[in-house]
């Protein structure tokens, strides 16, 4: 009990987020026929007779992952279930049911949890999922959520990051690069807040970089199109740690590579005015920026004419051989590696 | 976004950890059929064609539950694991996968988390769960650990905490207080190390007692041995909060009174011995020590001869009308009210 504490050491950061998760899970057992898939993907895969269950699960830490000073209690509370939500979806499945637990230090005031939850309920309400359980305790220091969400979806709809097949198109939801640009208007406007406490926020210029911020939304709508328009995509997950990081992902579990276009990327017009604004590259933003809660899936080639002129998809690339590697070609038809810059967690500890 | 931080202030301590649940949880709505129980019990329960889904999720944090000086890794991962389990076998159903997630700040070297997930790993493979998913991110202080069960039963198998009917046996497993009496040895232990860090602990005579806190079992076997026994109890819970508080659970749900006997109250000759040299009140102890995983739970008279005799069982009293209160007998005859005076973790922060 009080032995020798002296121990080798091994640095967590230096093995980065994903590193240190295969670390921890190689050596799992299974022991269910049911246990369809565990770790390794947005979620889990339980048998059922007449469907299978995804349960999948998040972790939100104060100072890590959010800073109360410019991210109200509320948007807090929708989206920590956006987070969970967007991981069933990106295996093609509907969200059905959450747990919420919440470890928070006595200086909250029972109305700030109140707020936080307010944010809960709304998600859920417009969501159509249900609060079923949690735990709620007390923490030596700042606010954390651990929320898991349960879904469900016939074996034959589920969407793995596994299945993309060379001659597949990479297509993206939405507009990317937003969300973490939003992030960096409110530190610039907290930093000026905190030198000056009278200055107001002018943030008219950045309205949609702040709302995909603070109240992103997942993409249950695509999941309902996919079935209106008869597409199951080869491959999917949701773009939570960054595009490039993600394609990677695809590919690795595929066993493939892919070719990414640079000016296929889309990019709203306030992201491309902010980056000049804030002298970044607007590329760089799309493919590392993170929290955008879009999902990232393929298709087949025969598919296309199902997705083809549908504002809420675009095309950006496709997969290749595994031996052609993962390649981004720039606007000047260069092609470079890919590699992941992806939000990391572990590295803003 | 910068508005008036101005707001009522309300303690979360004053509420008390059961008040602040009731309170958030009040304005759930559940939108599902398949939703069969939300917020309230040991588990949420979820319908299937052929049985129903049991979710439970419990939140372990540095300094709130556990102390890193006396309580191995290993063990903690193992500890961590029951807490959940517990729950699961609490509505007589059989645990079948869990997620981890864990926040962990960067000075834990990487053997200490692989030592945490041997402890994971190893209850699993004793308990045959299925570790299927979880998150891991970094924190500004401590270690946090958040555990989500899924488990499985038959709709007609399930116990809910609402069953009791008066007349009905109140019946726990195994014995009390001990988990609670090791966490008062190991920490006058360490008060000992802290003052000599050459003392070697002294353990020999508290060995169940420091086994109880450090290495608790959930009991999985008592689910097997009701159905060997054909029981099914009327009610259950498990005893996380202490004996008292669990007992006043059962009654509020199930809207009855009971009466609790001193005398019967199980207890083992290390607790009894213990208690004498720290001089504790070995009722109170038994009464309000948690982390005792044991089971409490309800039966019809007509089912006594089923259990009776049996060493697993501890007959300890009756359920009443509800107008009867809630009431513990002593030792001298005396009607006293049961009050909860349980582990609260909120209170402890």
């Amino acid at each position: 009990m009080f032995d020798n504490k002296e121990q080798s050491r091994t640095s967590i950061a230096e093995l980065g987020e994903f590193g240190l998760i295969e670390y921890l899970t190689k050596n799992i057992k299974i022991h269910h026929k049911s246990t369809v898939k565990g770790v390794g993907d947005d979620c889990a895969v339980l048998e059922n007779s007449d469907h299978q269950t995804l349960v999948t699960t998040d972790l939100l830490v104060e100072g890590v992952h959010f800073d109360m000073s410019y991210m109200p209690l509320k948007h807090l509370g929708y989206k920590a279930v956006m987070v969970n939500l967007s991981d069933v979806y990106a295996m093609n499945g509907m969200a059905k049911q959450i747990t919420v637990s919440i470890a928070v230090s006595n200086r909250f005031p029972l109305e700030a949890l109140e707020e936080l939850y307010a944010g809960i309920h709304l998600a859920c309400d417009t969501y159509q999922v249900d609060l079923i359980g949690g735990d709620t305790t007390s923490s030596t220091k700042g606010l954390l959520i651990s929320i898991t969400a349960v879904g469900e979806a016939k074996a034959e709809d589920i969407v793995y990051r596994s299945g993309a097949k060379p001659n597949d198109l990479l297509v993206v939801t939405g507009d990317l690069g937003a969300a973490y640009l939003g992030l960096q208007v409110l530190e610039r406007e907290k930093q000026v807040f905190q030198v000056n406490p009278n200055s107001q926020p002018d943030l008219e210029n950045y309205t949609y970089l702040v709302e995909r911020q603070l109240k992103p939304e997942a993409r249950k709508d695509i999941i309902k199109l996919f079935k209106d328009l008869e597409v199951k995509p080869t491959a999917m997950i949701d773009i939570s740690d960054g595009l490039s990081s993600e394609i990677l992902h695809i590919c690795k579990q595929s066993k493939t590579g892919c070719n990414l276009y640079e000016d296929k990327i889309p990019l709203d017009q306030q992201v491309i005015s902010t980056c000049e604004e804030f002298n970044l590259n607007s590329t760089t933003i799309a493919l590392s920026g993170g929290e955008e809660y879009e999902l990232l899936f393929t298709i087949a080639q025969e598919d296309y004419p199902k997705i083809k002129g549908n504002p809420n998809f675009t095309v950006i690339g496709h997969i290749t051989e595994e031996n052609e590697g993962k390649n981004l070609i720039t606007r000047a038809n260069q092609k470079i590696e890919l590699t992941a810059q992806g939000w990391n967690a572990l590295n803003k500890g």
